[in-house]
């Protein structure tokens, strides 16, 4: 008999819970690439089924038990980190009654249903009454993990996607970059004006050559085909599990530009993916540490790895053999300055680096406002057009391309927007201590060789899983906990002294 | 409150099972289409977890409580035909011990891994001792599934496969063909010789062509586009559900007459499939009605509408217009004589329409012989080799060729092969009867218009699902059930007189 049978017991259970939702995976994976249009009633039908059953397993009344007296057994380290990340998904899956999770369910399904047909028509007062129900939903959800938590209930959303994280510290790291980036951002457009623009290339490009040239950095940044796809759909993603990752992309013949990048950071994203540890694979402890720390996978490699000068001149001769045409687009220092490209502009998903952390200050500071019941749902446009004047320097003329413009609070995804800025963030503070360790990371970058970054990757990020809090995982990695300052650092030389 | 909670309960349980199973079938799909090599071993992960969990839920202990209450409520006809399937599965999910279950998984699984390695090797004694436990635990199964269900051994394990079907009924069919067939083969055979052999075209067939005829046929057949794929995979075959059916073929560029065939063939599976009652869709009286139901409706497709000569004729100006080259082979006649060609061989899967069944019939013979105990596995490749010789009418030179050319009882599948043969007289049965009842068929045929003919059988098999029995099926469509008249009268047609 075994000496920890508490332990085996809880990981045998949570084996199939991570099976399950693998295969969860390969199904919303299939219905986005694969899946004809006449399937999709059946599909949502056997994606309900399948997360009855995850969340039956994921509350079984008996994980409780095993957590406590595992807690009191010999286990090694992975283990013992494995049981920690066991009880933290078993408090998050059992927190919320299930009367108020189905509530919860409807209201963010029919909220995100009318909003596809209001934004379109900017008719935001269609969508007031449903927001204002995922909002009442979302705060009850808050209120009750945040006193089982002992969290503030924003918090307890937070830990939902970034476990560990506290509005008490982003704020001050978002408060520091919102005070720089305005200043900041008027200076690279000057010098950026002074630079001239970049001249974009013309196609068509052919979609086969996209691909091919996709799936050639692919494997230059270290994807391993073996172990995963590249396909088609009309939102790229980073889906599967570690052993067989998909990810997507789409093609438009006119442009390649946006294409290319859209593939390098899903390949980010993938890469962490493929360099789980694979033995724990299936199991809490196994799984990437939080949608930021995921996010920082992705924008390392594509904004801090390939949109570096090394990069792009090591992509250009490339570029221009696979689509031919006028040479001077291909050149590293026009692509360079395509790039690189600053402009402020209404819609989170089309800003760069540099204006991108402003969208999502705006929504960090109203979604709190509104899980705090300091602001309502109603007087939510105004305040959206405000802030997106004062922290994103733009006038907002609508609310189709304002308050209307993303899915997540419409779908009730709270207390997610904050991730995309600390995932830029950790990227920069990872990539330039990766650098400074490893000397020959971007001389790497420049002729082609990531093995040493991605080795380094490896063994600082993607092979603990969730092993290490992200506190401790960055720690370890850089020296010190996430702060804003190397991300500034990175921004001022990228955008004023390079 | 309902009037029918049992019914309700045993219908809410049923179509979560059948969620699970559709589920299961696009990750069978994905491993046999999409996934890369390196995702095998997760992907067994993910399926035997699925599996375990189909299973707990078809033998929750409830059911037989929820069926008993519900025989007893007022119910409509499918509802009651959906209690008897509900009670169908039951039985066969709950008559054998965990531990037995397990047993013979272990065995099924272990001699088919032996035998994959040592069948090129032709090294039947490797595969013996597996082989001997596959079918003793195969005759446990056997025996606890007959007393329970009140049935010869045998008839429990070909239950499973074609519910009510019992080698009683079946053998004297068999001993009908068997009598009939070697002597009729030889007459073919004559005629044949008289008549000349037909030209192969000779490729190139550009896989890309290959595919578009593939789509063509298809859509003249009525596969549903919006509700199916067609794809590429080792050994087609046709998977999926109702709303989302997937086959699969494989292109070779040196050959497209088996390939367009082989399409036709999933397609006649795939248009049960699709015209399956969608709203019983997930129910067990909305499954296929058998393995045997299954298999008449691909060959109703492949060997009786598209191997006639109105289909040749439509088939040939097609081809010879996406292939070019010389155009003598793609004439009908000489198309014709490709596609009825008729040779006695060794192997099964190679068969034609007039010496498959003889495999068949030797595999059905020897099969109850060892349920029965009347034959050891270690006597089986002299009874292969025998049975050979008198049954196909050809001499079997080795093992590998032999008693170890299929998949099936190194599995465990017992109780299969007969459906095949049943499928082929089936197919003949229910086309004789569609064109008497509906002259325009062959005519629709002929012009490319198969609207008739699948109206025909939306109407008297797709549409019924489970809801008849075989027994009942058969006789409602042809007037009368399954005999071996109208195939034989079928072969005699297209090989003697034709």
């Amino acid at each position: 008999m075994s000496a920890t049978p508490a332990y085996d017991a809880l990981h045998q259970h949570f084996a199939r819970v991570g099976h399950l939702e693998e295969a969860l995976e390969y199904l919303y994976w299939d219905m986005a690439t694969q899946m004809p249009e006449g399937g999709a009633q059946a599909r949502g039908e056997q994606l309900a089924t399948l997360k009855v059953l995850e969340h039956q397993l994921s509350t079984d009344p008996r994980i409780g038990d095993w957590i406590a007296r595992a807690e009191g057994e010999d286990l090694d380290g992975w283990q013992r980190a494995n049981v920690r990340e066991c009880h933290r998904l078993w408090t998050h899956a059992t927190a919320v009654p299930e009367a108020l999770v189905e509530a919860q369910t409807k209201a963010n399904s029919a909220c995100g249903q009318i909003w596809r047909t209001a934004r379109p028509k900017n008719d935001f007062k269609a969508v007031a009454p449903y927001l204002t129900e995922v909002f009442a939903r979302a705060r009850e959800v808050a209120q009750i993990k945040g006193e089982i938590m002992g969290l503030d209930p924003y918090d307890a959303l937070l830990d939902g996607f970034e476990p560990g994280a506290r509005r008490a510290q982003i704020a001050p790291l978002f408060d520091d970059l919102a005070a720089f980036l305005p200043g900041f951002t008027d200076q690279v457009l000057d010098a950026q004006a002074r630079r001239g623009h970049g001249v974009f290339p013309t196609g068509p490009f052919p979609i086969a050559t996209q691909r091919d040239v996709g799936l050639h950095f692919m494997g230059v940044l270290g994807f391993d085909l073996n172990h995963g796809r590249l396909d088609v759909s009309a939102h790229p993603f980073c889906g599967g599990g570690a052993a067989d990752v998909r990810i997507t992309t789409r093609y438009r013949e006119d442009d390649f530009i946006q294409s290319l990048m859209g593939v390098l950071h899903e390949t980010g994203h993938a890469l962490y993916e493929q360099g789980r540890p694979l033995g724990w694979r299936a199991q809490p402890v196994g799984r990437a540490r939080s949608a930021g720390v995921h996010e920082s996978q992705s924008l390392l490699m594509e904004m801090q790895a390939c949109r570096s000068r090394e990069f792009i001149e090591l992509a250009s001769p490339v570029l221009a053999r696979h689509f031919g045409g006028d040479p001077t687009p291909w050149a590293p220092d026009n692509l360079y300055r395509i790039y690189t490209h600053v402009e402020r502009g209404l819609i989170r998903v089309d800003a760069d680096e540099v204006t991108y952390p402003a969208h999502v200050i705006l929504r960090f500071r109203l979604e709190t406002a509104l899980i705090d019941g300091r602001l309502q749902v109603a007087d939510l446009p105004g305040a959206w057009r405000e802030a997106m004047r004062t922290t994103v320097g733009v006038e907002n003329p609508d609310d189709k391309d304002g308050v209307l413009q993303d899915v997540h609070w419409m779908e009730g995804l709270l207390g997610y927007f904050p991730t995309y800025t600390l995932g830029a963030m950790m990227a920069a503070q990872l990539f330039d201590a990766a650098c400074t360790q490893v000397p020959g990371i971007l001389p790497g970058v420049a002729k082609g060789d990531f093995t040493p970054l991605l080795g380094w990757l490896r063994t600082n990020v993607h092979g603990h899983g969730s092993r290490l809090t992200t506190d401790e995982l960055m720690t370890q990695a850089t020296g010190r906990p996430l702060d804003a300052a190397v991300f500034k650092a990175h921004l001022k030389r990228r955008y004023l002294d390079g």
